[in-house]
């Protein structure tokens, strides 16, 4: 039963694949550096958008992809309080964005004044990491009260990104949490990861994502 | 894109049904209650069902089919430590059991001796939700980290259980989470849900929730 549904996603992701490659084209000719954020339920993707707004909307033009995968505009609502657009994506259901979804959110975007777009993904450890969307940075949100053995257990959602975020830390007096054996599990399967141990409530270990970001734009400005 | 997966889909569902009903004569035939546990990565399945199993072991027999998506056995390795027999599904990166797999996980297991078999989906808030299993109870858990407005985002997992459990009641103090509002957004899609608020770590609210399980076990004796 399982096996009979290979060759149907293979087709999906080839094409997936295909409209990911124009999406990145587009993002080049308009400057545009694109962020896909991808988490668990409740690990604070929305909360990590927020603060990285208040952080960076003032020096650069940002716009929010927001992934839902039912029709509630909770995150969108709190991203265009911000003051930043926001294009919420309703996927039905479906457990993940893919690049055509991401496709439609581009075309309601003003892209030709955008610096930076932020996508949230839909909130799951495991679909979302087969589904490139043509953004040029993948950053997973592991957050403390999920527990420490989570690289072991979903290890494909960590092989892809190239940042990863432990959010709220200001939680770990509360709670066993073995960040050692953490690390252990990230390394054996992304190799110096950059990794940012934050709290987007008290703010701890912010200034160091925003920076990364910032290098990020100032890298491709270079080339 | 997505809607060319429909028909494939929907076949799919009708063929997991099939073998679903099958499962549930099964664990009939052999006087078993199954209960089926779903929830996000790292809202408490494992932490649940060791301490189930601590409370009703001496009194049933019992037995566990854990769910992984990576062929790691930690947890499964927990469950066989508390002296219970346990079979690790790995679904090979799939987002969710199947009653094929669950199918499986049971002929592992010498049914003719037991009471309960508790199920530990894969960490999941979307997925398996779509996935009868034949178990006779779906249960979710909820944890306080995750935030309240879960209900609102991820409906349909809410829609189909049987009872609802929040998990880490012990971080309320350190966690902005209004209850008020998590159980209206539950009361819309589940009316008088079974809903157990309680903490793993500290042991509070466990009796309640056990009580309901051995409530199970006895209306099903009685018919």
């Amino acid at each position: 039963m399982t096996t009979s549904r290979v060759p149907v996603v293979e087709k999906i992701m080839d094409a997936n694949d295909q409209v990911a490659q124009q999406i990145r084209q587009k993002l080049d000719s308009h400057g545009i550096l694109a962020i896909n954020i991808m988490a668990s339920p409740g690990a604070g993707k929305t909360s990590l958008i927020l603060k990285t707004i208040t952080a960076l909307s003032s020096k650069y033009k940002m716009a929010v992809i927001e992934g839902d995968t039912a029709p509630v505009t909770i995150d969108a609502d709190k991203v265009l309080a911000s003051g930043v657009p926001a294009v919420q994506i309703n996927t039905g259901g479906e457990c993940h964005l893919d690049a055509m979804m991401m496709s439609r959110g581009l075309e309601q975007l003003p892209l030709e004044q955008l610096d930076i777009i932020i996508v949230e993904n839909v909130g799951n450890l495991i679909c979302p990491a087969a589904f490139n969307l043509g953004t040029h940075k993948n950053v997973l949100i592991a957050s403390v009260p999920e527990g420490d053995d989570k690289p072991y257990k979903y290890p494909n959602i960590y092989r892809g990104v190239h940042a990863l975020i432990i959010n709220k830390t200001d939680l770990l007096p509360y709670i066993t949490f073995n960040i050692d054996y953490f690390r252990q599990g990230v390394e054996m399967l992304n190799p110096a990861l950059a990794t940012f141990p934050l709290s987007c409530k008290t703010g701890d270990g912010l200034s160091e994502w925003i920076s990364w970001i910032e290098n990020q734009l100032n890298t491709r400005k270079a080339k």
